[in-house]
């Protein structure tokens, strides 16, 4: 049986991911990361994710916050609030909750363990239209970390690469959130808020770009929010 | 001035390296894994070494341990010894001490905080003459690193790179030894043993690679040894 890692956040796009990794037929291994990241419900919501279909999952503890310059990372970065999806959507600017290098940071770990478990795959639920700012998840780089990835290891050194897919990375939220459907994912146990609090906040771009996403599906977002 | 990260681990390889970005003028920003290896000891030579030179430098607490693979982080895994130098060099297998992808974690905290400093360069102290076997100490491997880390960060994309440099990565360990002692670099107190215990065993790989390139450069190693 083909094997994969699956980074999983606990939020709406890793959840469909992940689904979309069962549905090609990998044994999922699902991969998440405590990071410092003010979002940490988002873990509680990945174990929940992982228990409701079954699959391996690893939580790992890293920090981030020693190296900070991000919203998500650093307590005296504001995470900004208060645009409508379509400026978030058209904005050009790496936005501030732009974490340095963490793709970069998290895929290594998730080369680490596919290494170790042998799996032949590593899914991300990268996506480069609703945060078209974010250099890191933008195709071509994903294409040079395949092709780092593939001269690092034991494993492609003896001829079994890795393949680094990104199967949402051209849907827009929309379309993930439709695909997720169709795909009986569980929507309702995914939390997407920068903030982390108790219920969505309804106002940070992340819960913005989620609700619009659902809006336009034609479909009612089962998490709960303070506002929306 | 031009600022750079250096990888630094506490052995000579490193602390060479970090002496090669002085002395090509680089302010010096020093980083440090404590990765649970077992040759813990090298952090404490690398504290050393950073406040001998009186450069910044950060210890990063990272847990190879949870992903295991490798000798170095897995207690069933024996470190391996009793080889000659030799032996060690001409060896084309990946040694039992590899651990997987623990170079492009490395270097991906270090690009993290390359970009938070707003550092040009990332020093690290590979060598593929003694290690042939290890897959990411190869020069191809770090320059897809390379091209990948620019693409990954906001830095890159607005127009500023970031070289990854491995100035010695193609001499030998008696080569090294010369440079450091050019250099002047304090390579009475740096730490290269796998075992980590007080005085180096002078019998595991890294050991004996050590021992070699200080006899054929014609000097006296200054640690001490249990016995070599």
């Amino acid at each position: 049986m083909k094997k994969a890692v699956v980074l999983l956040s606990g939020g709406l796009d890793s959840t469909v991911t992940l689904a979309v990794a069962l549905k090609r037929g990998y044994m999922v291994l699902a991969l998440t990361f405590d990071y410092g990241q003010r979002h940490r419900r988002e873990v509680e919501s990945a174990n929940k994710v992982a228990r409701h279909y079954g699959v391996e999952h690893k939580v790992l503890k890293i920090d981030l916050t020693q190296i900070g310059g991000s919203a998500l990372t650093d307590p005296n970065i504001k995470v900004p609030t208060g645009k409508s999806s379509d400026r978030i959507r058209k904005s050009k600017e790496i936005p501030a909750t732009y974490v340095p290098a963490r793709n970069t940071i998290l895929l290594s770990y998730a080369l680490a363990w596919a290494e170790v478990s042998d799996a032949d795959a590593i899914f991300i639920g990268a996506n480069h239209i609703d945060y078209s700012g974010y250099p890191d998840c933008r195709p071509g780089y994903f294409r040079a970390y395949e092709k780092m990835a593939n001269l690092a290891t034991k494993r492609a050194a003896e001829g079994r690469p890795v393949r680094i897919l990104q199967p949402i990375i051209s849907l827009d939220k929309k379309e993930i959130v439709r695909l997720g459907a169709r795909l009986k994912a569980p929507l309702h146990l995914t939390s997407s808020c920068y903030k982390g609090g108790k219920k969505a906040c309804g106002r940070c771009d992340s819960c913005v770009l989620r609700l619009a996403g659902f809006r336009e599906a034609g479909m009612e977002d089962p998490v709960e929010y303070e506002s929306r």
